[in-house]
């Protein structure tokens, strides 16, 4: 079954919350995002009343999410399965934007003060989409570089499911149950698999980037809104630990946590628990093949948590 | 005011739930707090339907909250006070057990597979508390090391408030919101800070330890129950960024994040800011004194996030 | 002038030693490494006398270095080219090895226990270079896997130059000055840009890889020997940080540090200071494009230092 | 045999150089120490010659060492013991400086550019020692602090060995050679466990500070020049991982490496280790009592490696 879904709310958390749409497995949904800030596709924000409440309205108002979604016989212990079929980005602007005290090379983050040193400036960079000839573009004339035009790889950066006992993450952090990873392989084609850790799983999405590169240096991609078209399923008695990714060339795990290092081993070691328990390899095997073959993309280094994603090619599958 | 308070539901989160009790400022809790598995003074655990519900009743069993309580005129943007005034343990044993794929010497964490080495085998430790002499002691007798015997140190593993947006902690978290810092310097006699992120405070806490060295390094103090009694006040209009504690000797900062670095970081940064705002130093002389007279303590290296504790010693300020 | 040098002394540090050759800017040398335990093209080892004295015959016998080069014009303060022109392999063989106490996935590295848990017992992995169809191959067939087959991809695991101040630093560890910065962009038809602390540069190199992934998870990738054919040119008064890369496509740089995160930081920060200096962007601007446009790669975390490698498409050059 | 030894050459690097002196076990040595800069009890800097040369007289030339000292017997796996009998400050001023780019709370190291923000700018200390009152005071009278007065608390803060396999470490390096550990624990009274990687030992020292807290947070403590009053030791057949210390009240281990984690994992496992091997706990025990006792100082956060002392009270050993 096919629904076409136009949000009445916007969440700034993943978990249960009352559930926006029930889905059956084998469903299709299709729906807007709203940009980092709340903006569609006509440049209009979220309206009033239709942002998810809270007393500290300074705080976070950043990656609206639409759900979250319910999805029938997504029980505790269970794989979510999400294949995102489309990603139609639907506006001609994206906006990117240097923030104090934000961004992997300022080491600052969310609420942290970790410098004496004075911030970095706040700078505002409005690209233009052109989404005919699917690229992207920056007019840096003053400064004599020209019009920087870059292709459209877009993709969604903040997709997931309500963590576990209850705890509601905010949606610029990722985690076991997925999140605000920005890796760049959460794109069209992609099939991604998460633990459910909540019956009903309650999948939630958000923040479209039609451009980004390793890291997310900045704090910010080329951000818009776009229109999402993905098919859940579900395998029931199978849980897995951390969301795994499968496109037609790698098998792929996203580790999400800090220091940079512990996303890095948490990508890799599940990968290599994946390889043992599914495709016959000995622990020393998988280790050994990895490491050889093995290629990661480091998703954010941003975010309360960074992503890696650590690859497998499957070619090398038995 | 008084309040002595029975406990009705033990929280695993902390966060705006229904409030246990409403305190206004001045007024006086005296509870008593169960240990790290819910066993309280008489070695009973914690009655079914006293406990949060959960799905996932596998999971995160650890650190039961007493709680939350509200605390009138604690708005958004103000401080909460908190004074420690007497920790009593209150039955004559405590527990430790080494867990495989946690603490500090294994470089795991909850739900965190960073290894493809083997866990180390689990090990459990029981000791004896001595109240009237104010020692714990463990007897190693068979491997000839005799009776350890150790000074009574007890302290508030978990003690904090409603993390800011409605995000939920689990009980095993340290933040900025205070939490599970595992510090010995939360005992009787501190007075802490907390930011309040949410009208009300609601303030929780649990988890006494009655002996524990920096950094719990194993995962887990001497663990045990206790009567605790605070008192609680609020500074209005005045917000600071992580929980700050005083005694007689020192001014200090808890920071909870990971890296260990990051922690250490976020702490002497906010002690740093606390020595400019209200004490007269510049950013340089408050670094440099800082330099030469400050210590520091490292609560836990084991929870989700590790904390850490920059300490000024009052003798120094103007 | 080319060079055919054939090494009659192999070195375990990077350091200013006795020059095994002088080179002009615009010479060629063409000469011969063996792999990471010293074992040459026929299979045989490195012979009595030639290997670098050390009262410590137990310790660090990886990564034997020809060398070091002396380059002329090679002052302070300018940088040294190494256009690595041809890598070819030279035997049948490579072998790669899981040490305990060794490697990413057991958090342990040379002389640091960092962990009480057991380590991973060893296991020796053959395998076989098909040096005609370029391609290697493991027999995992024990194991119903089968065999595996790669496609060669050989680059130089370890090239550097003397560290500045007279530091020697060990054929294993990568830093400023290059080394053992095991990133598979060290391939043939790169083009290396070293700083130059020590006049003369100093410039030594062994440890080819035949194929590694990113990270040399298990410590070490195919370990073989190769002919090696490079050019090294000098350009005067100019002075850069960190080891800079190009080819067709991209400018690099290679930031090696501890941890994982501070290998990144410098790989990116230098890049920008690139982009910066001789590209006519601002900082700003800079960190815009390479957050948008820049991808990157994981060289090693198993050495003293990590290694990351910062790139940025030259396309998006002005 | 009582040396009283004069310095005629200042060193950079910890390593075999030429010996300055030889010592048999049960020397003792007296000599003076010049503070960070190289300025001497008169306030004069290391005149020319005197100074170990090299090309980049920009570079590096903090910490001047006197040294090395060739201990005899101490062969390669052997065990060197200094004990510092006598640390006398001989002068009465120190300095302290917050340098651009350098320190905790900046995140930069030497060569090491990490940041995009502005570095702090860089200001002066002139602290005035006075040694019969023991104390150490700074004038900031202009900003109403007034004067701040503190105890003197004097320490070697470089110390250490030649590192294993030729491995030459400038004198701002701290690792299982000892070094530039900058902890307070190496003061007057505590005896230290050095590894011998070179026959002779080479041991060196300098960098004598009068007061500094956890952290050397801005990257210099209160530097100042010293009479130094040792005695050596050595125990043969036995090899320690890394520096041990001990004083009346406790046997400590001195980690030092990146990140603070590992530096903090270091010492904890190498002291379970000592626990292990020569006071009869088994794995277990020693972890657990550590962990409940164990109390740690945090060296320096600065350096290119950070140091962590891991504390093991000398009453609960059998």
């Amino acid at each position: 079954m096919e629904h076409k879904f136009k949000p009445s709310k916007y969440y700034y958390t993943f978990g249960p919350h009352e559930p926006a749409l029930r889905l059956k497995p084998g469903d299709t949904l299709i729906t807007d995002t709203v940009d980092a800030r709340g903006y569609d596709s006509k440049g209009n924000p979220i309206p009033d009343g239709m942002r998810q409440q809270s007393e500290d309205t300074e705080y976070y108002p950043a990656n609206p999410l639409v759900g979250p979604f319910y999805v029938e016989d997504a029980e505790l212990g269970a794989t979510l399965i999400v294949k995102i079929k489309k990603i139609t980005l639907n506006r001609d602007t994206a906006w990117s934007r240097i923030n104090p005290n934000f961004g992997s090379l300022t080491e600052e983050g969310p609420g942290k003060r970790l410098l004496l040193n004075e911030p970095l400036d706040a700078r505002y960079f409005p690209w233009t989409l052109d989404l005919g000839r699917k690229v992207a573009n920056l007019n840096l004339e003053k400064s004599k570089l020209g019009k920087i035009e870059v292709p459209l790889r877009p993709f969604i950066g903040s997709i997931g499911v309500a963590p576990r006992y209850g705890r509601i993450e905010t949606s610029l952090t990722p985690g076991e149950y997925g999140g605000n990873m920005d890796c760049v392989e959460t794109k069209e084609g992609i099939t991604i698999y998460f633990p459910v850790f909540v019956k009903g799983a309650y999948l939630a999405f958000g923040d479209v980037h039609a451009v980004q590169g390793d890291g997310e240096l900045c704090g910010t991609a080329l951000e818009t809104s776009a229109e999402v078209n993905l098919e859940v399923n579900v395998i029931k008695g199978k849980m897995i630990e951390w969301p795994r990714l499968e496109d037609d060339k790698f098998i792929m795990v996203a580790g999400s946590s800090r220091p940079l290092m512990e996303a890095f081993k948490i990508a890799h070691v599940e990968l290599i628990n994946w390889l043992v328990a599914d495709y016959g390899f000995d622990r020393w095997e998988a280790l050994q093949i990895l490491t050889q073959v093995g290629t990661c993309r480091i998703g954010n280094v941003v975010d309360p948590n960074y992503t890696v994603v650590a690859k497998f090619p499957k070619k090398y599958l038995p």
